[in-house]
């Protein structure tokens, strides 16, 4: 028997159903498209750095590397755009997507300029930093879709998966930015008080992240990532990054360091890429065991529900005893056993699923709620582009010195922000 | 030209314009559904009275009044139910769906069982108790699927709205519970402790669902409601309350009063219908508003893709300088001043989109926490049934139950039980 034949209660029991699984269809493709991003975006994190060395020295050896870097990163580059050329945008408008759907275009319009960026470098038309800037950008364009794909996840644990990816993805970013500054400082000989607040904010900030990917990650991911917190490699890292914090104009150390730094920085940061292959991997599965749960629990629905209206139709029941446990309540006893209890099992599934679905809901609230402290900074961004006139990054720029001079957390900043605001709001 | 010859940076931002049209499509037919509903809820809670007046006396003047109602209603439950049919439920498997429909499949369980329940009503096989218990139980399952639509609306002014009139709906709802209550106190001549209890809990309830109304509530409604609140009706029907929580056993009132405070809270409810009625044409107003807004804004973003496509094709500018800002902003400056401006525009019209989807996302979360109480309490409800193998409405009463005697808010209860096994759950 088909859908339509059924009472209308069953219908939307099972439209309800389908609507579940097509979500976990869509998150499925959100993952793959994830877990292509977190591949790019170590490739771009790659190239950004040896774009740095190659510019800073203007050696052919690096020029060698950087190349098989670009190559490497292009071929990752032409997968996630064949993914994004995959999705179907006709029949893609859940209203979900809508945000998604715009990181993406920030992303492809990123991804346009590349190879007139490599080309400027390798002409010497690019500085270091001019370099750094655009590739930063990108990755930050690459971040903020694994940051909506997390904030919008249908599911739960894949929620919980998804916000330890971010977390640990956006960790790493501060990792490879500290790095970029660290290899500024050591060839200078020094780092001046700038450069020294910027180590500490960035070393700040990876300690959070990798808090909140600890919190939500899986335990086999969560194992990898603390063995190579006990590692040589990090043990070493930190020394640097104390005798970095050290220096100062007055208090110089050699800049060969410089070597040292970058090389020890990108062990470090390449070893993190486990975690990450780890962390898609579970998502892959997660998104695989999800959907094939629901394809099941969608047919086992349909068959239970067929059988009831096939007896139904059978004549040995009547409708009001059937669909509605609230009659059997009300009623008299029905007159055998099974009226009652098959009666009872459609109001009990309806009910299941009502529970199911508001616990998955609230589960998935309460994973997003580790999101909150990018929401509450990119608020705080917003309020002062609105209120000055000011650029996205000249916003985001105000908040991170606020936030250095102060010796503040830059949510707690953005909180403060937002409270004055709201407080003047209500005192109008 | 169509979108697929579009660069796909353009593409996307088009698809996520048509990703928010379709959200908003969607919510436009769900206010329909909430208005009409909002209709039958008020139209079911007149019959339930007149029912109960019906079992309590049975004068054939009674029944001929109900008669009246119960056509009523019948028809506003037929264009409900056609409402419901309407919806493609095969086309509509958008995952934020899932809650909505599986509301709806209550819904149409509990409007199953209507026509077997008016008969019983009528042949004296249902009491009182029990037919209030049936209606009661229809009218909360409407009440959550306006509570689903407020809470999975995309548009942030349609949520408030919707907050508005789901709280209003709940207080009217109270309102009505509290007629019930009032009825059998007043006919006994007096209200024992627990009854009296009850009366507090059901004005304490309205009066914080009221609170919220006026709080997300539009001017003209909220203006409509205070003048209601400074009526004489309301005055009496308060008056009455007083009287009632006054009386004992020992301390008895004429039970002449239960018909006065039958018609008084009556007439009150009634009048509360055309604050409903004006929440209902400001739903339609701003669905309307809205969807016309994004239509054209899609159109806009459209005709000015396409110029500027053309533009290129035409070769006035370099793809590199047309779709890429950041090249712009790192290569020298472009031949002319158009393709500088143009290339920024694009730039421009995505970072519009994402500031102000952002702050759409923001503004409706706002508004959605309003609706916070409402999921504290079905929260706790759910674990109270999980723990203790209860039923979904012995878990409910055994809330109401705990706040009565503590003489805390049921929000406060419920919260403090979510702690404590949040707690529990820590120490392990």
């Amino acid at each position: 028997m088909t859908d339509t034949h059924m009472p209308p209660a069953l219908r939307f029991m099972l439209a309800a159903r389908r609507s579940e699984l097509a979500g976990l269809e869509g998150l499925a493709q959100t993952c793959e498209l994830v877990t292509s991003i977190s591949q790019l975006v170590h490739a771009l994190q790659r190239e950004r750095g040896y774009s740095n060395v190659y510019l800073g020295c203007m050696h052919p050896r690096h020029l060698t590397q950087l190349d098989a870097l670009s190559t490497e990163a292009r071929t990752v580059e032409h997968q996630v755009v064949t993914l994004f050329q995959r999705i179907d945008l006709d029949a893609n408008t859940a209203p979900d997507r809508a945000r998604l759907f715009n990181r993406l275009a920030f992303v492809m319009h990123g991804l346009d300029e590349l190879p007139g960026l490599r080309r400027r470098i390798r002409d010497q038309r690019a500085t270091a930093v001019e370099a750094t800037a655009a590739l930063t950008r990108l990755i930050g364009g690459l971040l903020a879709v694994v940051f909506e794909a997390a904030d919008t996840a249908v599911d739960p644990q894949i929620t919980r998966v998804l916000v330890a990816l971010f977390n640990f993805m956006q960790g790493k970013e501060l990792a490879g930015q500290e790095r970029a500054a660290g290899v500024a400082g050591f060839s200078a000989g020094f780092f001046d008080a700038t450069l020294r607040a910027r180590i500490e904010h960035l070393a700040h900030g990876q300690e959070r992240c990798f808090q909140t990917f600890v919190e939500f990650g899986e335990d086999a991911a969560v194992q990898a990532w603390r063995a190579q917190q006990a590692s040589e490699t990090t043990t070493q890292v930190t020394r640097l990054r104390g005798v970095a914090l050290k220096t100062s104009e007055t208090d110089r150390v050699d800049s060969t360091l410089s070597d040292m730094w970058f090389e020890l920085a990108t062990v470090r940061i390449d070893a993190m890429r486990a975690v990450e292959t780890r962390l898609a991997e579970v998502l892959l599965q997660h998104c695989q065991v999800s959907i094939r749960q629901a394809r099941a629990d969608l047919d086992n629905h349909r068959t239970l529900l067929n059988r009831l209206v096939s007896l139904k139709t059978a004549g040995c029941m009547d409708q009001a005893v059937l669909f509605n446990v609230q009659a059997v309540e009300l009623d008299s006893p029905p007159p055998d056993g099974l009226g009652h209890h098959v009666g009872r099992s459609v109001l009990d599934m309806l009910q299941t699923q009502t529970q199911r679905l508001l616990s998955a809901h609230d589960e998935r609230d309460e994973a997003r709620k580790a999101l909150n402290e990018r929401k509450v900074v990119e608020r705080a961004k917003r309020r002062l582009m609105d209120e000055f006139q000011l650029s996205e990054n000249d916003a985001y720029e105000r908040l991170r010195v606020s936030a250095m001079d102060r010796g503040q957390r830059m949510v707690d900043v953005a909180q403060a922000l937002l409270d004055r605001v709201a407080q003047r709001t209500n005192r109008r």
